[in-house]
């Protein structure tokens, strides 16, 4: 029994957040955020896979090792990504500014950066807004996090559930940003997570490894990963429960929460896709195996010809059918049955005579779901992905601007 | 000593041509093509490694594989893709009918659709188009047979050079279409090269194969690799040269000058992309392998992100590196230098402090060159793009209507 609850990461019992503006966004929008549990907390994170990797994410991978952390402060508006070593220090220097006043170990404070690569972060900003921050951490703060992360985002993403487990209440709750510059290789952008359940760290950086597999890792706006990448969450205690410390019912019903957030959190970052007007979902069946699932989901969900015609409305299945071709999937392109919707356009690698009209009401909706079935297997996969429109390119075009 | 000179595809002696509209084109737009050979040519082809093949292609594939051919016909606005069984026998009639127009066995016609997917063909205007265009062929129809195998091109795309092989004069002509759904696989866009060199079949399809490999597979507008692609090369020895039979001097001579035709060419695909403002030539150095270079190269002309940044001539060289990164390429990031034009932008991943002024000027240039060096090893690649605009939306949004 799950309950979608009011809130973000500070729904759960004993976490503090706040979000500030403190000048790195021209726009004078909250640009820093502190997420900080009560208590140490286990944690664990999903990073990117993209050699190049942002220096304050290298210092949260290095800070997380050891699988416990109290507090992470993230900014956007600059990625602190390929400025050398002094992005090393100043991203250190994040986290133990933020460590002295929380009174807690540097090596518990996580960092996260995003925003324009290759612009050193401006410290003093950064030093006042994480005293602001810090000196304004509540547990009604969860919002102003989520919005002191968000970059071209336009609308905030932040969920929070609640279950019984070993007889005590447990809630989890989650905040993401990520509009553009999305491919999964294992990881999407920022999201944090929060809960107050107790739980194993190993068992932790388990559940959330296989949930961000199916969830945050099928999600695809342009094709880009970037450097990055993260998925932390923290689990405090906090809600007394007896401890899940084994694989079983209480880790499934965790795991069942964990993954409903993170497809809440998933389907929103593809909805809110930089100049998105639709959210798209993939589907494959019947594929031989797993990875060549994956790949045809992933070809048409990166696919710009098949994403402009769903932006214009235009049934055009000749292009999803062209990119499950190239994916390096392995089947037989005259078993191949494609629907949009529920409408069967392509039955046997053939046209059909459907309706156009049919079709285009189908692609008017908000949510527009494209099947494939390559009668092959039993194996299927789902990505999330969103239209391509002329704001995605008008939004790309002058990002730095 | 090689001479640019008018013309394309019936520039070499013993070629004549034809386009004519025969109703497939909603517009009343050119859109059967044909070229013939008055001798029977030696024959080689590339094609598309999508395992979705147009079913004009694979009659293709079948008549071409004796290594002769004397006429190829081609029409645009409808791909002949995914129609099932009545798809081949209407590519076969269109052989067939060309056959028994210009009295020669139908293996010896090869064919080609290119247009939109799942569509049947009319037959009914296909054979009267096949009819006027046989009627109508010339040693002047190379412009004609150009125009009417476009697409969503906006330039023509015919180029012929002439150069002396054994003594004696040799022309090769060649003409593309291609604008969207491109990316390298083994094959680009239908183009068709005529020459009227005496070369022996199996030299003929080395020197084809070899010079794709850098030329045409090196084009990306926009990541999708067609179902109908197809590069075809006649040979029909009216130049009297003694005959290429083996490799040496007079055998690279000729694979020189079928280098410059299909770079020509691919760089006018590239640089007439749907949408396309520019010209961009994407260069890797320093890879460890071939193989690294490429995916460098490819991972960057792909990115969305780069290719709408270079529309709003943005110098955001973050998403280079970015894209390098996640390429699947080895590479130190901390070694990577990146140029834009003749600037240099980031040495060692470090941003360097460029004017931005400068960059601005490059991006404004109708041809910008973006060059990335590894420092690894020794292998480089190279590859034509073009930006992301608006229009590539437009034009994609409402394709089929």
């Amino acid at each position: 029994m799950l309950n979608i609850i009011e809130g973000g990461v500070t729904a759960p019992k004993g976490f503090l957040a706040a979000g500030v503006a403190c000048g790195l966004k021209k726009d004078g929008k909250k640009d820093l955020a502190i997420v900080y549990s009560e208590d140490p907390a286990a944690a664990a994170g999903v990073f990117t896979t993209n050699i190049v990797k942002g220096h304050s994410l290298q210092v949260t991978m290095e800070h997380i090792k050891n699988g416990y952390a109290q507090a992470i402060v993230i900014n956007s508006g600059n990625a602190n990504a390929c400025v050398g070593e002094q992005g090393m220090k100043d991203a250190r220097e994040m986290a133990e500014l933020t460590a002295q006043l929380l009174d807690c170990p540097p090596e518990d404070v996580l960092v996260g950066s995003t925003g324009v690569i290759g612009s050193r972060l401006n410290m003093p900003l950064i030093r006042s807004g994480i005293r602001t921050a810090v000196a304004s951490l509540s547990a009604e703060g969860g919002r102003d996090a989520q919005e002191a992360i968000m970059t071209t985002d336009l609308v905030a993403k932040e969920v929070a559930v609640e279950l019984e487990i070993q007889d005590e209440t447990v809630r989890i709750g989650a905040m993401a940003k990520g509009s553009g510059m999305i491919h999964p290789n294992m990881a999407t952008m920022i999201g944090v997570i929060t809960t107050d359940a107790n739980i194993s760290k190993s068992l932790l950086d388990k559940a959330l490894r296989e949930t961000v597999m199916h969830t945050f890792n099928r999600v695809s706006v342009d094709g880009d990963t970037s450097v990055c990448d993260m998925v932390i969450i923290l689990a405090n205690g906090q809600a007394n429960n007896a401890g899940i410390v084994r694989e079983g019912m209480e880790y499934e019903k965790f795991k069942d929460a964990l993954d409903q957030v993170c497809t809440h959190l998933a389907r929103m970052i593809a909805r809110d896709g930089e100049g998105a007007t639709k959210l798209v979902e993939i589907v494959a069946q019947g594929a031989i195996n797993a990875e060549d699932a994956y790949k045809v989901v992933s070809a048409i969900a990166k696919s710009p010809l098949v994403k402009t015609a769903i932006f214009g409305e235009d049934a055009n299945w000749g292009r999803i059918i062209t990119a499950a071709g190239y994916s390096g999937a392995s089947f037989d392109p005259n078993l191949v049955d494609i629907f949009i919707g529920d409408l069967m356009v392509c039955q046997n690698g053939t046209a059909l005579n459907f309706d156009e009209n049919a079709a285009k009401k189908i692609l008017q909706r908000k949510e527009v779901k494209i099947t494939i079935n390559l009668k092959r297997g039993t194996f299927s996969d789902r990505m999330w992905t969103c239209d391509f429109s002329y704001d995605y390119v008008k939004i790309n075009g002058s990002y730095r601007s």
